[in-house]
């Protein structure tokens, strides 16, 4: 794209939570960092009833509220004029009709248009297939993109049938699927991390690495969410996206570019070796006062914390667990990946109890303070053989100049923007992840021999049989050790 | 050896500097800390007149100047009578029979006898042969062991023929030859690096790593060893030891156990891999003022300076080029163990020059501030593609709830009393060092195509030649590179 071409950003559900905690402000960023075309539109869609400006005086709130680094009143008053409102019934053809004939009136010459669908997942479909009817899915004059949000299926089959929906109107290529883990730095710095170093990809296997632990954990329980999460759970709600993501970028073999098909190529591959879980390999929890929570069943089973075992069926990882958690109402917000290596094979240390010997531990810290850990073994001065685990440390807040980690939302706008799906998710990567969690989902809802629901408490690690599910082969948990 | 039992620690040389900064100091300090025997003798002998108060008083200056932090004068009062002073004349057979008679008078029952040699080398010999004279090094009774300084000779005849000396008197495994970088706790930790960590193995070899480079830089110039040293130089005095000690413990073979001999059987086999460079492989340098210091001859050819660049022909190693270098009046005291790996294979990254990439770089610092660094490539935030390099460090100081590192004698004298001569150096492994450093000696001494003697400033890191000598396949020294 020319930055002097014109491009217009629609986003369907404008007056939602999404549009402005998140989506303007991260706009207006990159707007003041010069990313932006100069001659871009921004028109807000939804039913609402509200003026231009009444739209900007609310993305204004947002800006102001979640991203005031970058706020300054005179460059707001240059932007504001950019963004445009459309009231409108985006479930009925009549609705889109009304945005077309309102994007025709500001779009001029070669346009090309972002759609975002920050709409309810209902509304996927009837929006998809309107602006199928009213044709504005053609790049005849420039091009068309689609960003849909998650969560994008609630099971496999539901799934393919959006993507069959969506590929009746779009191509895959012009079809952008957010997971906006993706857009985290260090989600993006585990491929950097990987690949741009020589010495991690010889230790990056099964000779070398015992298992692998992904925690993503959230302290806040279900909040105002308590409807939609009642239906969703645990497994819809973080694994099937987050957690599948990381994992394939951890466990994917080198991809010969950065190119985004050769980049999803290597994740679908991952996705797809995953071996179905055994029952006992699962456990699910419900932290105790999620019931009484607003929008929840009084009886509801529904999982608001999962462990998994799981295994990868191929040359690199085979017999190497990868065990991933996550859950509401956590200890502490904490998003980690840990790897752990094997002990030595052998020890030459007279008097040193292999067992008392740490193993080698990598952990990328997501969040908070994005960083990489390497736990090794140094020997303790004044003693002849006496060994203290010791931690190599990096973070990125103490290595780079820079204030403040950018939100992913700039990132994923800007690579959509640009056409860079390498961040996005594909068809058939979400529906290798949907085929991984929905035969869980399945056996925890109807089958007898599945590990019953657990409850634990709030601000606890979940509840014990997580722990146990890695005691049983003499492991645990290693997130939060690095933080001495 | 049990705790009870007595011990006497003879010294020859006990006037000397030595004795006085290092020897009695490290026993005084291993005294405090409970480590040496309670029935411990010391006995010093030197040619000097002195009576056992006058030595006591030398010795307690030693202590109070050289290892204050211990200090106590009630100890010292405690400590004191342990010592014992002989004045006799070592080059002969009388000498030492006054100092048998003295033994004789303060030991009793079953002892144990350790020979520290602190002496000029010339008196290696005559010591050694008037030890057998009068049947010292018979262990019908306790124990004698020998500990030998550095210099071991000046070159492979007379380490040869040094050898031949003492095994005339005392079998192999009562000698204990000094060279204190072993005690020093880098030196060890290399071994529990590369030996109790799993990660770094399979990276240590040809398949990974780039060139390794051994640095010991001096700031100090000769100062007042001119004498000595003019006859020395660099090679005898720095790299027939203390460099090629530390080259074999970074490429050695994992020991079945740290067993001395175990150990250093697989020092001497990467000592005998090593292939005799070529002289365009050795670079001598001399700084400027060199030939005015005391003792140095005007004209003096002797290098103050070395760089060779040396492969170990083995198949851990084929092709890898070793740099070391080592050398007086440089731009700083720094010690240091420079590891580069190579480049990753493939880079993925678009846009990205592969020669604008730091390779992983991993630096084992023996002074100052003893550490390890390894250098790796990050992301920038807010950049799609940009990479920079980040140091993951950890410094013993840092790590470890210990005010002082002890020097490294105290190590050294503890082993040789408790009788693990893991630190110490072989027989076989002196002289599999000389059969190194001869040839250099010699080519330089005598060939016409031999590289010239190139001066330096004082300050410096030597000649370019050293520069010249990576340079020529595209590499760099990188000490002092991790500084920032």
């Amino acid at each position: 794209m020319q930055h002097h071409e014109q491009i217009t950003i629609v986003i369907f559900g404008a007056s939602g939570d999404l549009t402005h905690r998140k989506l303007l402000p991260a706009l207006y960023n990159q707007h003041v960092k010069g990313h932006l075309p100069s001659n871009v539109y921004i028109v807000g869609v939804s039913r609402s009833q509200l003026s231009d400006d009444d739209f900007r005086a609310r993305m204004k709130d947002g800006v102001q509220q979640f991203a005031p680094e970058h706020f300054d009143e005179t460059r707001w008053n240059a932007f504001a004029p950019r963004m445009r409102y459309v009231s409108a019934d985006l479930s009925s053809a009549d609705g889109m009709g009304a945005v077309k004939t309102a994007l025709d009136a500001c779009e001029s010459d070669v346009e090309h248009r972002l759609y975002y669908l920050s709409v309810g997942p209902k509304l996927y479909a009837p929006i998809v297939q309107n602006l199928g009817t009213h044709g504005m899915a053609r790049e005849d004059v420039g091009w068309r993109r689609l960003v849909v949000e998650k969560p994008f299926g609630i099971d496999l089959a539901s799934a393919h049938a959006l993507n069959d929906t969506i590929h009746a109107v779009f191509s895959e290529s012009q079809v952008y699927r957010i997971d906006h883990y993706l857009g985290k730095e260090t989600a993006q710095n585990i491929l950097f991390f990987r690949f741009a170093n020589s010495i991690f990809e010889p230790v990056w296997n099964r000779n070398a690495i015992d298992n692998v632990q992904i925690t993503v954990a959230e302290e806040v329980d279900v909040e105002h969410r308590g409807e939609f999460y009642d239906k969703a759970g645990v497994l819809r709600d973080m694994f099937q996206n987050h957690l599948m993501q990381l994992l394939s970028l951890i466990a994917m073999e080198p991809p010969t570019s950065f190119e985004a098909n050769a980049l999803r190529d290597e994740k679908v591959k991952v996705l797809r070796a995953i071996r179905p879980p055994q029952e006992s390999h699962t456990v699910r929890g419900q932290y105790i006062g999620y019931r009484d929570a607003d929008g929840t069943a009084p009886n509801s089973k529904t999982p608001t914390f999962a462990a998994l075992e799981l295994y990868v069926d191929n040359w690199r990882w085979q017999g190497v667990p990868f065990y991933l958690r996550s859950g509401k109402a956590l200890a502490r917000k904490q998003s980690e990946i840990v790897i752990t290596f094997r002990q030595p094979p052998h020890l030459m240390f007279a008097g040193v109890d292999p067992d008392a010997i740490s193993p080698n531990v990598l952990s990328m810290r997501i969040q908070p303070d994005e960083g990489v850990h390497l736990t090794i073994q140094a020997k303790e001065p004044e003693t002849t053989q006496s060994m203290h685990p010791v931690d190599l440390t990096f973070h990125y807040r103490d290595s780079f100049d820079t204030t403040t980690v950018p939100d992913s939302y700039e990132r994923l706008l800007i690579d959509a923007i640009t056409g860079d799906a390498a961040l996005f998710t594909r068809e058939d990567e979400i529906e290798a992840a949907w085929r991984i969690v929905d035969p869980i989902i399945t056996s925890w809802e109807t089958s007898a021999s599945a590990p019953s629901l657990e409850f634990y408490e709030p601000g606890s690690w979940g509840p014990d049989e997580a722990d146990e599910l890695l005691a049983r082969t003499g492991r645990r948990w290693r997130v939060g050790d690095l933080d001495h």
